[in-house]
């Protein structure tokens, strides 16, 4: 199989990309090829596999790429949220351009690769004639609050267009927002859910923006990366349509999370979160999901973490073991 | 009011300029210009209103006439089911291109437009996952079926993002079948819901693809007009939410067209219709709604035609008084 990742270079998509090259197989064939795009070279662990082949650059300029073959796909990449909010053409260019190109190389190349986009709770949020259940499912009307989301729906129904037509055997999956992230706070208005953990654990001060009370469907990487590749390798038939499924959330408040990091990592730890409320970041995440089911995703057999305890354990042993989380992640943690 | 219609050269389109030319005033404001853009220049009965400007050509091609500082809009303009099942390019061009066009230059003027999207019961479809119920109504969950069903979703959620931020003011109004529209049979799968009205009166046999129990949600031209500019003038507040809303239809079955078309033209007219079943459009039809509701529309003080005998009638005297309908359009029609 010559697989392609999107966003190959990003943290989810370097981490797909390890967990593949590990199996060495998807739907039981062989990986010949694992091509990362993004635009930034692959992590060198993962150059360094005679399988990897990395093209950096924008999307946009990747349509021969595209075209040239692959079975399967794996479409990562997208501006965040709060890149879209801030500059409305990136957002457009990167994420509606960019996924139309790779669309198209796709139909082009001619053998219907197997293709699965990842989409986003984002897609989910309040409108006056259509108030956000507590539990937002795989049958929740969406109604996007912000471009990203906008986009994510769009392209949703444009991937299960491109399906219908037999041009590709798309599936898109809702990812919950994924937390631990390694590294440095990014763009998107959610990342103070990966914050408010890995700061403290590193020794560092952290902010909550928003009020403990605060609940949202989460789910750590590996879970993430786990849901990417069982909706992959689902059967046609088990995947129960072409509408877009959520992937598993567990539902967690942001009081639960700060008890778990106390539990597993200590009151001193905890005690580095601060809470000072954001208007912005608190108005943005008052417009998001509480919660969330995934019916068809658990009929696959995929479920949420077990705990956000399990959730900061991962990351914790992330930290340890694996390429991209840097060295002083964990000086906050007595030893 | 400086007004903007695209496809304003269309049958929907041009009736719609007559009707707020005969208006004279939109959100009781004087309508001050009126253009028209189509691939086609617009009918000689609207270029001799001084108000009227045209401007034939591609969408792609008019972005600076979209900047020139509308006050309104009606975005109409768009590739037929038919033509974008068998040009797929066609269709994203169109449909998705071309309205990415209009709405960047309808932002790039600055003034934030009030605008009033033209979308389709088309959004709706049976998935896997998401069976059709018997009444499509504001609040159900949309599939589409069709590439012209895909582009329609995908652009009301585009423009609602375009409202969020304030760059327009838009409303997307999901249309229901315009029936009976004048002259020749089109590219939409939908056609014969006119053609099995039109050719029996102008003396002309006419085949219906389907079973006669198969039902749909019509609009009369005229209450489709009326719809979209109720849309229109409404108030934010009333409109209810940026989601789209469905226009009102008249649930009828093939069958009750056909008795409706006895009891108006006689029992010569109606046995001009032969029922000879076509695979592909009755298996297009079978995926499509077989009634809907409009709950928001209702609010708006919107209802579907009274009868469908009211729609037939509309269509006799629409051809003996409006332009754009053939002089031999009742020559079936016993004197």
């Amino acid at each position: 199989m010559n697989i392609l990742i999107t966003g190959g270079a990003g943290f989810l998509g370097a981490r797909l990309a390890r967990t593949i090259l590990q199996k060495g197989e998807l739907c039981g064939q062989a990986i010949q090829s694992l091509t990362l795009t993004d635009l930034f070279p692959a992590p060198a662990d993962l150059l360094a596999d005679p399988r990897v082949r990395s093209h950096a650059g924008p999307m946009l300029e990747q349509g021969d790429v595209f075209a040239s073959g692959f079975d399967g796909v794996f479409h990562l990449a997208s501006a965040v949220s709060g890149e879209c909010e801030q500059d409305f053409d990136l957002g457009l260019r990167s994420n509606l351009d960019s996924t139309r190109v790779l669309l198209d190389g796709l139909r082009h190349a001619g053998n219907a690769p197997r293709m699965v986009f990842a989409s986003s709770v984002a897609v989910y949020g309040p409108d006056a004639s259509n108030p956000l259940p507590d539990l937002v499912g795989d049958d929740t009307l969406p109604s996007p609050q912000t471009s990203y989301g906008t986009h994510k729906l769009m392209l949703e129904y444009l991937v299960a267009d491109y399906t219908r037509k037999g041009y590709i055997d798309g599936r898109a999956a809702r990812l919950m927002t994924v937390t631990v992230r390694p590294g440095k706070p990014n763009g998107a208005a959610s990342s103070f859910f990966s914050g408010i953990i890995r700061e403290p654990l590193a020794g560092v001060e952290s902010i909550c923006p928003v009020d403990a009370s605060v609940s949202h469907p989460v789910s750590s990487p590996g879970n993430t990366v786990h849901g990417l590749i069982t909706v992959f390798e689902a059967s046609r038939e088990a995947m129960g349509g072409r509408l877009a499924l959520n992937l598993p959330g567990l539902n967690v408040k942001v009081s639960d999370m700060l008890q778990a990091l106390q539990d597993v990592a200590g009151v001193a730890v905890r005690d580095r979160v601060r809470f000072e409320r954001n208007e912005q970041v608190a108005g943005i995440v008052n417009n998001w999901s509480r919660g969330s089911t995934a019916v068809r995703a658990n009929g696959l057999g995929l479920r949420p973490d077990a705990s956000f305890h399990a959730v900061i354990e991962q990351y914790i042993e992330d930290c340890k073991t694996r390429p991209g989380y840097p060295a002083d992640a964990l000086k906050g943690l007595a030893p």
